[in-house]
Order: C-alpha cells, then structure tokens, then sequence
C-alpha cells in the first residue's frame, strides 16, 4: 500500500467525524464585517488552535488591530518542501436574514437533490468549509504516518470578507516565520461538480464608500425641492456616468494596464462550452451587462469591473416621506486585472465623482481595501504537479481557469514573501456564497480532503 | 367694546392653558406613514374630539379605511357664512432620532434666541399647532359671546403626511354634509417672522416607488461581476437622465400643461427681496439647483421638479460587502405647478423608467399619493378681507405669495366640494418641518390665534 492509499482509506473512515469538526466551526458567528461579532470572530481563531493542537500543530492565536490570524506550523522530513496552506475563517453578514431556508448558523446535511447532498450555512464553502478540507487531509495523513510529508505553515485569517486591512502588516512583521517555498490557497471553485479546475488569474479590488452631502440637514421637499441640491441626485449622476452605452467604464486612465488576452487564451476559455446563456440562466439573467463584444468568460476572469454593492439616503422606510435628504452614500467597488493600479484607480475614481460634485456640496470617501489582480506562471511546475493529482482523483483532467473574485493574500504572498500560489478550491458556482442559503456539496467536502492529501503526496515525491 | 377686542384679551389671558392642551396633542405620536403608529393617530383624534366637545362642538372621530378623520360642527347665527376650516393631525417620522436636541414628542417651551421663544417637538408648526390655533380663536370667542360668529365646520385630517389616501373618498362620501361657502387651511408660512401671508398657490405632488429587479438573488461581486445586470446602476441611470445640464426634465410631455408666469407677478415676487444667497444660505448650500435662469422663488412657487425621497439597494451596513444586489428602490416625487396632469406625469415616468431597463430584468411601481397643483382666484373677496385682519394684527401688509408644498387637500375641496380655500398659516421657514429639531415661535402661536379671531370676524362682518 502507497503513502497516500492509506490516507486516503482514512479520510473516507472520518468523514462524519470530520463533518462534525466543520459543524462547530460553522456554528461560530464570525462575520468580520460587522463590529458586533469581533468576539466571534475570536472564538473561530481560537477554536481552529484548539483543533490544530490535537494533530500536533504549533498552533496559536496572533493578535492584530483588527481579527486575530491563527499560525501554526508542522515540521517534515530533512530536505521536504516546505508549504504555506492559507484559508480564512471569517464569513459574510448573512442579511437578508428573511431569505434563509435554515438558520445560516447551525448548519446541517441536506440532500439537494436525489444523490447530492450539501452542507447548508454561511462560511459552509466560503471558507470554512475549504480550508477544513486541508486540515483534515493534514490530520489523516499524521494519524497514518505519525508525521506530515513536508514541513507545513498554515495561516488563517479572519478580515478575508473586510478586505484584510491587517494582512498586509502581518506578513510583513512575520515574512521570517511565513515565508515558504510556494503558497497553498482554497478559496476557489471547481469548473463543474465532475471537473476539478486551477485558478491562474484572480482580479483584484478596490473598495470604496462615497458620500455626498448637500443641505446641512434634511429638507422639506416642497419648500425646497428646485433650488436645493438633492445628493441622491448627485449621486445618481455620479454612477451612472461611470459607464458608457457600451458598458465600458469612463474614469480617465481606468484601463491603464490592461491587457488584450491572448487569442489561444480565449479560445481554450471558448472550448469550455460556457455561454451567456449557460452562465446567467441560473441566476435569472439572460443578457449580458459587461463589455459588449467580449465572452462572459472573459468579463469576469480578464476584465476589469465597476460595481455598486449597496446606496443608502433619504428615506428608506415603509410608506412616502417627502424630503431632500443631507446625504447620501454608495459602496463602489472595482475588480481589476493584469496590472491596473489599485492606487491609481481609487484616485482616478475620487477626482471623477469630485469633478461631478456641485460647488456649494462635499463628497467623503472612505477606503475599503485595495488589492491588485495576480496572474499566476503558466510553467510553474507544482501547477504540472497538482494537476495530476486532481486528474486522478477526480478522474478527469483538471482545466485551468480564471477567476472574477479576489483573494487579495495571493498578491500580498507575492509582494510580501516573494512566494508563488496555488489556487486549488472545491466549491461550485451554485454554492451562494455571499449570499442567502450557502452551501458546500458534500463530495466537494469528502473528495476535496482526498485531493488535498493527494497534492500534498505529488508535490512531496 | 367690540366684539373682536374682548375675544383677543381672552385670547391673551388663556395662553398658558392653551399651550397646555398644545402639548398634549404633540404628546401623541401620531406618526401617519408608518403603520406601527395606527394606534396613536387615533388617540389624536379622540384627544381633538374630546376638546372640541368642550367648545360646544358636535365632534366625532369617522373612521376611514386607513387613520380616522374628526369633523366636528357649531351653528352660526342666520345668514352668517358657513366656513370649512381645514388642518391635519398627523405627523412627519422623526428619524434620523438622534439628531434631535429633545425627545419629539415631549415638546417644551425653549428660549432659541434672547426674547424668541419657540415650541419644540414634532409636529409643533406641522400641523398640530397651526391647527390648534383656530380651536382656540373659537374657544375664546365661544367663551367671550357664548356663540360663534357663523357656522363653522372642522376637519381634521391624520393622513396629510402620507399622502391623504382616504381624503378624496370621504370628501365624496359626506359632500352634503362638508361643503361650505369657503375653506380656511391653516398649514402655510409666515413670508417672515413679522410679515404675514396668504398662499394663492401650491404645487400638487406624484409620488412614486420604483423598484428594479435584476437577478433572482444577491451576488457575489467578483464571480458574477461583468455579466450580471447591477440594479442599482440601472437605478442610477434611470435617476440620473431625469435632469439635463440646465435642470431641465427630461420626461415626455412632463411640461405640458405648465405656464410661464406673468411678468408681473416675477416682479412682485422680485420686489420681496429674497436671492438665491438669502434662501439657502440658512440650509448651508449657495447655488440653486433648478432650471437654471429662474429666481429661488419662481423656482418653488411656479416650477415643477423631480425630486429623489430616498434610496436603497444593497449592502448598506458598517464595513463592506463585495455583493451584486438583487434589487434596489427609490421613492420620486414630482412637484406639479398649473394645470399638469399628475395621471399622466405618473404614466410618463413609468414610460421613462421602463424604457431604460434591460429586457433581462424587471420593475414595479407603486403609487403614493397624486394631486393637481392650484392656483387660487387673486379677485376673491374674502382674501382681501383676510389680508386687511391679517394687516391689523401684524401692523405690517400681508403679503400675496406661493407655496411650493402640496396640499391636496386644496384642490379635492375645489373638485368634490366646489369650494375655493383661503390658505393663511403662520409657520416660519426656519421651523424644520419634516427635519429634527421641529419647532414653532411661541409669536406664531400666540398672534396666530389672534389673527384667525380677526380673520372670522371680517369674514363675518
């Protein structure tokens, strides 16, 4: 019997065991977001220690100013790799609360469909459920062999949903303890349930919240509705001139460093079969609203982005109030690619709302997270490596993909710690992350521990 | 002595217990837009019915399908006029409630300035205290003569703040009963803290709720951003191509049926003094922000406008979420002037909106109140005797003026009970109707009985 068979037969023992190790992790309210659960957030690091500890991890909570990182580290043999595994354990708010068919906190297994059975909950895939799949490949793989392949560093983080405004610090203060030979990262999806897939591309974000004041208090929409500004007008205005018909985005200099994508590239993407049908009907959607002329592939794996995540002013209750509101706000997001300028975007964005601004009005803008999009090494050759290894599990070859999302620590490895990623992640683009009714499949969580005991196999021989 | 003399000294010598009674009318929190106050607008109505029975009133609450209406009838002598007086008991929402100096509904007396003092709380000049003034003009001369000077009827109103839904159905259902030779409707200003006026004209008002819906549930930014419509950019848009560059409305036919004003009423309005500087200075703005080459005044008193109430869609919380909502809403108004069609302003912006919507996603409407602007004969006899009490008791000349607020209930008493109205009020601009921090001078109280005692009895002279 191989190394990895007997892992592997181990993990297929544990499963509900492990299952019920996600479940406690998952029943911890830790939304990074909201300050209100800055203590749940605490209990979800100091719950992961606990756990790393039992597998014989040096495990501990690290403060930061903002949630707390877990570290903890393994040793291998003389000579092994050694591999930073990174996944985080905060989740998104899981409003609209109403919208939930189970509570978003006590997750269960539910069968979806005859045959599939999901996890429900929020964090169930995004992440909490991912990077258990890791930790779990880990503790097989030590109860097994009493050891681990190859010296192994994990770091969680619990500000991934709040854009990680301590993660950057962190890895700076701590490159000396962090640094390894390349980076492990499972926050991404497969292609489909039967087709395991390797994220190369992920686009990066800036984040911002805008606000526009006008009147220095909220105003009677009669008495002054014609000579008094309205900042939900401005506003308006503001956003919708960020897009012209074609839905290019009109910030001057926006697209600096943007690349056309290669031909080949796009006819690989091509050849996956996915249409602008195939990829907004289950949403509801039919049209596509990005780039006109480009695929919907290419919209969201090699094209930059102009979003609007929330607008708040006047009133929003039940029934009519006729007034012109003080202020209003948006949260304005742009996903970036290749190698656009998060500073230089976050600036072009304020001088262009600014310039859209009346004289005798103010606009505040509030920072949000920065990150630039990472384009990983097509010849790298840990990629050739756990390709293989997911082919065989999964048995059908893994495709290389793009990804629309960002996961800023992938460029922060690379600017920080000089390290390259891997992004191997087993959720499905039905999961709902983000959104009302999160789920993980249950054999992404089963053949997700198998894949990771496997790469850890092919990259340590 | 006059008949008139005795009435005002009453009318001095009971302040103190009229502003008793003031106070516990503002007590009640007869917030009419939100249906969680049901139970307190009716508690103002039974607390008017209860006072007005102490007059001599033949008072009642009348229930309506959304909150009650008090009429309350007093015989004349014969041949005297028979006079409708008109307020509204209902009141604006307080939020945002931590703007607030004081509790809204624990009004108090307040020195704003040395020798000014003002009534606090909600609803203290909108409308509760504008309509108390006449019950008091009533109480006093009905304790002074032991009988009024006509026939008067009252109608108080709790829906005014939201749009007077039942207002037209009762007007129709009891025409018989309600119509009177003319109305007197106490919820205007002062042109001044020492001038008074009379209102010849006010803007009617469409109210709308749009709501866009695009994808059948939230989104995660970066996996779906790029293909998946945004509603709040479509929102946005929609908003935004409402005004041109020189404040102008963009929807069809929106100007149809609004008149240019004479010249000579510009320059009576012109000779009042007010600037753009003067009439926002006080709300902290300078540069109007209507159709570009018209004065403040004409702006409010003879222009219609678009106006933005509120907006929502998204994630509007502390911190950020990377989300694609799957709707967002905004609350528009229009102000109409002359004769508009508010039907056909309502269908015109429907029509505007819809066309501006991807055929992918979907939009709903809901109405929230519709009334014609009016514009009141400036040949009226009983205005000329009303600006000559007004004059007395002011020492200075009433001025003739417009109103940019709607009052429908105006235009329903021209429609349904063929009955012009005499628009007399004495709130000042500074009394932060609909804002926090509402207030009422203790001078508008306390001269605004004064001059409804005069005024009825020139009326009845």
């Amino acid at each position: 019997m191989s190394a990895i068979s007997s892992v592997l037969d181990r993990l297929d023992q544990n499963l509900d065991q492990s299952l019920e190790r996600l479940f406690k992790l998952l029943r911890i309210k830790s939304i990074s977001t909201d300050p209100a659960f800055a203590a749940d957030c605490r209990s979800a690091a100091e719950w992961l220690v606990a756990d790393l500890k039992t597998i014989g991890f040096d495990a501990s909570v690290r403060v930061t100013p903002g949630h707390p990182m877990v570290v903890a580290h393994h040793d291998g043999p003389a000579g092994s790799p050694h591999i930073l595994f990174y996944g985080h354990y905060d989740v998104q708010p899981v409003d609209p609360l109403e919208l939930w068919e189970d509570d978003p906190f006590d997750p269960k297994v539910k069968e979806m469909e005859p045959g599939r059975k999901v996890i429900t909950g929020r964090g169930s895939s995004d992440d909490k459920g991912q990077l258990m799949l890791f930790v779990e490949a880990c503790r097989a793989w030590k109860a097994v062999h009493g050891s681990l392949p190859c010296r192994i560093t994990l770091l969680f983080e619990g500000e991934e949903e709040s854009g990680s405004p301590s993660l950057k610090p962190f890895l700076e203060a701590n490159a000396e303890e962090l640094k390894a030979d390349f980076a492990l990262v499972c926050d991404t999806d497969m292609w489909n349930r039967e087709t395991p897939s390797i994220c190369t591309s992920l686009r990066g974000l800036v984040g911002e919240e805008v606000v526009v004041k006008a009147a220095n208090r909220d105003l009677h929409s009669g008495m002054y509705g014609g000579p008094a500004a309205n900042p939900i007008r401005i506003l308006s205005k503001i956003l919708a001139d960020i897009h012209d018909e074609t839905g290019r985005i009109t910030i001057p200099g926006f697209y600096d460093g943007v690349e056309e994508t290669p031909s080949q590239v796009l006819k690989a993407w091509e050849s996956l079969g996915e249409t602008a049908e195939s990829f907004l009907e289950p949403i509801g959607l039919s049209i596509p609203a990005g780039e006109k002329g480009r695929s919907v592939l290419e919209m969201v794996w090699a094209r930059p982005t102009a979003e609007f995540n929330g607008i708040s002013g006047g009133y929003e209750g039940k029934g009519f109030k006729t007034v012109i509101a003080a202020q209003a706000s948006a949260k304005v997001s742009f996903r970036l690619v290749h190698s656009q300028d998060p500073k230089k975007i976050r600036t072009a964005f304020r001088q262009f709302a600014s310039e859209r601004l009346p004289a005798d009005c103010r606009i505040e803008f509030h920072q949000h997270g920065g990150s630039p999009a990472i384009q990983l090494a097509y010849d790298s050759p840990f990629l050739t490596k756990a390709r293989n290894a997911l082919t065989e599990e999964w048995s059908k070859p893994a495709v290389t993909v793009g990804s629309g999302g960002s996961i800023p620590v992938v460029g922060d490895f690379q600017t920080y710690l000089g390290m390259e990623s891997l992004l191997v992640g087993f959720a499905l683009s039905d999961d709902r992350i983000h959104s009302p009714n999160e789920k993980y499949d249950l054999a992404s969580f089963h053949k997700g521990q198998r894949s990771w005991a496997r790469i850890l196999d092919a990259l340590t021989r």
